[in-house]
């Protein structure tokens, strides 16, 4: 029995009763949502950590991505960076290694992590083969397989695989003519292979197989979004569309299944287009939970990709989408550092929680309230508390302190709040 | 005869062709748009800068607020914030000061910028009061006036005006739930006068002097918003919509008078309510260049107000607004050092730029199709000189340089754009 398929027996396993209770949802709510594949709690049988609800009426999430690279494989850094993301409350953390010793890296941010933990497990096969001296495209559908059932069985609590990289999808992409084919790692690995071996995407072909495993140990399937556009001027054309549909087909069989299962979405998408996306893949998949990546509204900002994402991730959440994962400004630069994993996680909460407010939960309008009453007061002790970041906040207050303490240098003695309060109405 | 005038008449005025010519505009068009009151050249007659259009059909323009406090009156500091907002491409810059002497300081910013230059003439009107150990609430009509008069003779391009700010409105603004008032400094001094003096606001009684004085020095009127929203919990109320629709009165009445006119808007907006309130704002004021401040679609976030400033202004820029007003992360706390502006002008650019692609603006188009074929390309020289911030971008990148200079240290030798480059269709 799995999550999904207890709940459609009516059970009410421990963890439907904590998101439940975290989330001020109705226990019954949840149960039904996860049965029906709209909400998904990622925890693998063998991790013991405290469950987070990912979905429809629920708190829109965050995702940090760490992970070494050939460039910087360093553990005690990821660690560093696991430790920022987990400080400024990411909800979840994707280990993307792709340098060093992926399992002995995987062991201690597994160790150490208290949150859901994702990765891609074609990266790891992939690599495998390149460190075997064994050409990737010679990668056969058991490398696959053992690859990611040794992750399972380490305790990853949800996986990105690109099923929907259909042959017939690469066959028009590479004849087509996108600006940019691929930005996906995962997606251009499979493309490579699909290419060169002209046979089917294996996590296509075998999805039963890969339903299995899930299933065995609880497994959440983040459907990948291989051909995610990598530019504004790529976003939402047939190439990304087709494979969504594909998606939506698997996300079909793997409720049937019993498998929790997400859909990822791109990308580079400009604003105009953000919230039909996300009403696209709703409509699609059925509602099921939506994980964007950004989306960046704009290509030409490196450095400040945190905030383009912001931006992209505020719309999406607002129009529904359910998860973000982060982008940090050294994305198209470089492999982040501790600080801007600490700089994005909080950037991405922050449009997380507007697009909290745009969706109606409660506990994000009495945030709002509570520091609105305190600013109203002129409450500084208060508004630090409430800060998202109390201690950016107090950092640069204190970087140029007011003469009259209740009031701040901008506006000084003419402080509105303060004149407005001392009108006897 | 003024610009708008000149322009209903049929003639051409140089600032018409040259901002036809930088915005890839017809003449035609321009000079149309500009004789509906649907675009403004902000530019006093005393003023020798390159004119810049804001409105229907243009690029999104931005602005840098700088400016004195009581707390910290230093020209040489305003200077240079001057010189960061100008230099991150500003392209206007409002002289918001109330402290020291704010006529010399005034004049230097004047002297020295080559953008124009906006104030809020009502501060200087009752801090002349309160200097002279006046009440600011026996300030006169022709006080008001007088300071206007005064700074257009110097050559000030616009001005906000809190015309909007009724005694009506101030009534049930009064006796009303709001839970934060008014955010607004000249709207804070207007509500305290027009309280205390039981009288009309002498900016909306004299409105027709305030035309005459526009027209004489050719000021454009930014109409504020004086009871704009100070948080998310009062957006889009009756005291903000209510302002609105005054200001929608008063453009009609600007427009027969040939005085050029913007609309201030808020101001704290969630996410969901930000494209509303523009096609609002458009369609009670017949489509007048909206000029917003932010939007800020969080409250809980002191220290990352540029970045919740950003989020509103891409949104409402998509959905119209013409202008946006920069927020930067000392908001709420401290007055902005130079490295703030810098960094609230680049963050507002690019919700701009963001705004501009989902208005179809087709030179924005052409810069992320340059920066994707330069991605694509791998080419680090170019992707650097397209940056928005090039010096930021490579500092970022050279933190950590990669082995293989092709690619970067994110995914080093599995960079996807190298291997789907390698691939032979």
């Amino acid at each position: 029995m799995s999550l999904m398929t207890d709940c459609m027996a009516g059970k009410t396993p421990d963890d439907i009763k904590i998101v439940a209770e975290k989330e001020d949802r109705s226990v019954d709510y949840v149960r039904q949502m996860v049965a029906e594949g709209k909400i998904v709690i990622p925890r693998n049988t063998n991790r013991e950590i405290e469950p987070i609800g990912i979905g429809k009426g629920l708190t829109t999430k965050v995702n940090a991505n760490i992970g070494t690279s050939g460039d910087k494989a360093d553990i005690g850094f990821e660690l560093e960076k696991l430790a920022a993301a987990e400080k400024a409350k990411a909800d979840a953390v994707m280990d993307l290694s792709t340098g060093g010793d992926l399992k002995a890296i995987r062991a201690e941010i597994l160790g150490k992590s208290i949150i859901p933990l994702g990765t891609v497990p074609i990266y790891e096969t992939a690599i495998k083969m390149i460190d075997r001296e064994i050409a990737m495209i010679d990668m056969t559908v058991d490398d696959i397989f053992s690859t990611i059932e040794d992750q399972a069985r380490m305790g990853v609590d949800f996986i990105t695989v690109h099923c929907g990289v259909t042959s017939r999808i690469v066959d028009m992409l590479l004849r087509g003519d996108r600006l940019i084919k691929v930005v996906s790692r995962g997606g251009a690995f499979l493309v490579e292979w699909i290419h060169y071996n002209k046979q089917e995407n294996p996590l296509y072909e075998h999805y039963d197989r890969l339903l299995e495993l899930a299933n065995e140990y609880e497994l959440t399937l983040s459907l990948g979004d291989g051909l995610r556009p990598g530019t504004v001027l790529d976003a939402t054309d047939i190439s990304q569309i087709h494979e969504l549909v594909v998606l939506g087909e698997l996300v079909e069989r793997a409720r049937k299944a019993g498998v929790q299962t997400m859909v990822e979405g791109p990308g580079h998408i400009p604003v105009n287009e953000v919230e039909m996306n996300v009403q696209l893949q709703k409509s699609i998949t059925k509602e099921a939970p939506f994980y964007v990546l950004g989306p960046i509204v704009t290509d030409i900002a490196p450095g400040y990709d945190h905030l383009t994402s912001a931006i992209g991730g505020a719309i999406a959440g607002a129009a529904g989408a359910d998860f973000l994962c982060y982008v940090t400004k050294a994305e198209h630069l470089c492999l982040p550092d501790p600080e801007s994993v600490w700089e994005g996680v909080m950037v991405t909460r922050i449009a997380a929680h507007a697009a909290d407010l745009a969706k109606g939960i409660k506990k994000a309008w009495d945030w709002d309230r509570s520091m609105s009453e305190a600013r109203h007061k002129l409450d500084w002790e208060q508004m630090f508390k409430l800060a998202i970041d109390p201690e950016l906040a107090k950092k640069i207050r204190n970087q140029m302190p007011p003469a009259e303490e209740k009031v701040c240098t901008m506006c000084g003695e003419y402080c509105a709040l303060k004149k407005i309060g001392e009108i006897k109405p």
